[in-house]
């Protein structure tokens, strides 16, 4: 497949990076209504759309799919409403194509401004939802990014007559429709084509779970941006308040669980542990959550014990492995040794404590007396994220429209030399 | 030599590791005085770092190296008293780390904050000056990270010999000695286990020739920060004041040859070409600059024949490629095509023709009206820098201390829960 599928690729992207040149230079005004003409587009097309969506859907049924991963890849009237709200809410947001970041006059009179300006060829590879089709175009086009969209083979249909609609829609408003493509080919030899296409495509953002991520970290020499492992911890400080401490593990853990920003770990101080443990386990359990316990937490009916892999795993489940710690510093070495280094929360009414939690735990986000599902891009007031980066080169945390550009300086002069 | 390289490499990184938590924690004070304690060390050292460098020069002069590499390896007292000065300079910048990029209050009350901190461990793999073991060293140490340092072989015994004051010196201080590592071995291997030592090291600073550049990005595993390769291209408009098209044409060309901002090619408007090309040829000719010109070009005396290859070259010598061009279209095709989108200037009194230029060139810097000399850390006034980064991805352009850090969100609340 790699000879039929990585020609097509490559061409593909050679589009892109053409029609990329033409929407870097688009106003708000136009990328605004190309966004508003998407959301009608898909709406007046939802019969379209929807019976696509059920091709899919009945394939990964024959094939015996899981019914929560059917669930994930089925579209609705009310869904394909959702999308085409999202696609509205990214034109409401302002414009990061143009902002000076920075700027002033030099002592030699040279005025110099940084300027955000588009990547210019973005792509996305991603898995089952085939509403992170319209999301991820919808961003990419407000940032001024082409963007070619690399999702699983089992949402193919649903996401081919997405692309058409929104490329019809972008068409109609005077911009390449190029700006929005699919990636040819569903086998890994055209994922593998993207990944080397290093020059035309500028930077690739993988979404979905751990394997994919590190298969394209490892294999691309396209710039990437990790998103999404959370292993997220929850440590309750001796000086924690209980109530508060009881709130923030139970919702980190169970308000969803299959997202990257809930709790798999909890850690809780010995001092207040026989306090603590019988009533958080009580109220855990209570909502179904199967608690992975050291010996402490053995002692204590329904807890089952964990092993290392416990310590390591993304349940992303009504799963969570627990351990009483001696102290803050056991607890920042458990933290430092098992995290993803995507959100860790600590408990604590002790300035002194959370102040170091704060400075040692090395992670996208911190967060004193508040739940990790706060690490999130509406949650922040990003208005729409692409992902939670949990590298540190470039955006680390949740990724809004800013973190979807780059920079250039522009230098002004009146026949200035050195 | 894998097998002997690899391990070692890996234990270095992983004690730059366990360094970088204690220099991530150091107060600005406390880098102040490690920066301070180093170029004091140099030169109190100065015996001892200029018999080693002795080594290494009559080593590349046995070898029949050429003069001017020889000269860029040979350290002298005014040579070491720049790198202690560049130290106390690199002190008196301000501290990247801590800086809030951004903060507020969220609707719900939560306190948003993020945090540069620094990225943790840095490898730099450089060629050839042994002024770079320090600069490099003082611009990792002021920004919290560890630094992994591989320098050329040719450099080997001045690169011991200064690293071993840096660590003595950083010591004396009470920072770890083993923030300032050189990486072990000096076959590709040890660079080989450099580049896939991800989890340890945080990010890799190629700085050198293209063939390094293009190495490091393709095999590496951790993220890389291009730097470094310049073809640039100076555009005289037709709407150009002569006069300062010959004064921004001349110094991009000879100010200093060997650099990546020197301009590479020049591009003539046909309107102006009778009455600059006659000018412009005199003077770089008085200079010494071979002209490797398209048709037009070669009607003058002591012009060559430009192909393919010139257009794109990075001389880093007295060679200029130079075409005249149509219109402004053309010249913008021509730079897409050949530019390395490092530095390009336009020469033009046209407001209009200017802000397309501005708009339409990818490239790290644009430059209206001034020299591409002028793309450079110290000129915008950064300070120091660290290398020019030509790719999009995180920094882009002159990397001064804030672009060798990272950020952290922190997120302060009550028992917040969603």
């Amino acid at each position: 497949m790699a000879e039929t599928d990585g020609p097509d690729v490559l061409e593909t992207a050679r589009r892109a990076r053409e029609a990329s040149r033409a929407l870097a230079l688009a106003t708000r005004q136009t990328k605004d209504a190309a966004l508003h003409a998407m959301a009608d587009a898909l709406l007046a097309q939802a019969a379209t759309v929807l019976a696509a969506n059920a091709e899919d859907v009945a394939r990964a049924e024959e094939a015996g799919t899981a019914a929560g991963i059917v669930d994930r890849l089925r579209l609705d009237d009310d869904r394909l409403a959702g999308m085409a709200q999202g696609l509205r809410d990214v034109a409401a947001l302002p414009d990061p194509v143009g902002e000076v970041v920075r700027g002033g006059t030099l002592p030699n009179g040279l005025e110099l401004r940084q300027l955000r300006v588009p990547f210019g060829v973005v792509g996305i590879i991603y898995e089952a939802r085939p509403n992170v089709t319209a999301d991820a175009a919808g961003l990419c086009l407000k940032s001024g990014n082409a963007v070619l969209l690399r999702g699983s083979s089992s949402a193919r249909s649903s996401n081919a007559a997405v692309v058409a609609v929104l490329r019809d829609a972008v068409e109609g408003v005077g911009l390449p429709a190029d700006v929005v493509q699919l990636v040819p080919g569903d086998t890994h030899d055209s994922v593998k084509a993207l990944m080397r296409a290093r020059g035309l495509v500028d930077v690739l953002v993988p979404r979905g779970g751990a394997g994919l991520i590190r298969s394209v970290v490892e294999e691309s020499t396209v710039p990437v941006i990790e998103t999404g492992v959370g292993n997220c911890h929850v440590y309750v400080d001796r000086a924690a308040d209980l109530d508060k401490a009881l709130a923030v593990v139970i919702n980190a853990k169970t308000h969803r669980t299959s997202v990257c920003n809930a709790a798999e770990t909890l850690l809780v101080h010995e001092d207040v542990a026989h306090q603590f443990l019988p009533v958080v386990i009580e109220a855990l359990q209570e909502r179904g959550v199967t608690i992975h316990g050291d010996d402490r937490f053995c002692e204590y009916d329904g807890v089952v014990p964990a092993t290392d892999e416990d310590w390591a795993e993304e349940y992303l489940s009504l799963d969570l492995a627990a351990a009483v710690v001696g102290d803050l510093d056991e607890a920042l070495e458990h933290v430092r040794r098992w995290s993803s280094q995507h959100s860790e929360a600590i408990v604590t009414e002790d300035q002194a404590a959370a102040r170091r939690f704060v400075a040692e735990v090395d992670s996208a986000a911190v967060l004193v007396n508040a739940s990790t599902r706060f690490t999130d891009g509406g949650e922040f007031g990003f208005g729409a994220e692409i992902g939670i980066s949990t590298q540190k080169l470039h955006a680390r945390g949740p990724m809004g429209l800013p973190e979807l550009t780059s920079t250039k300086f522009v230098v002004t002069g009146d026949g200035h030399v050195r």
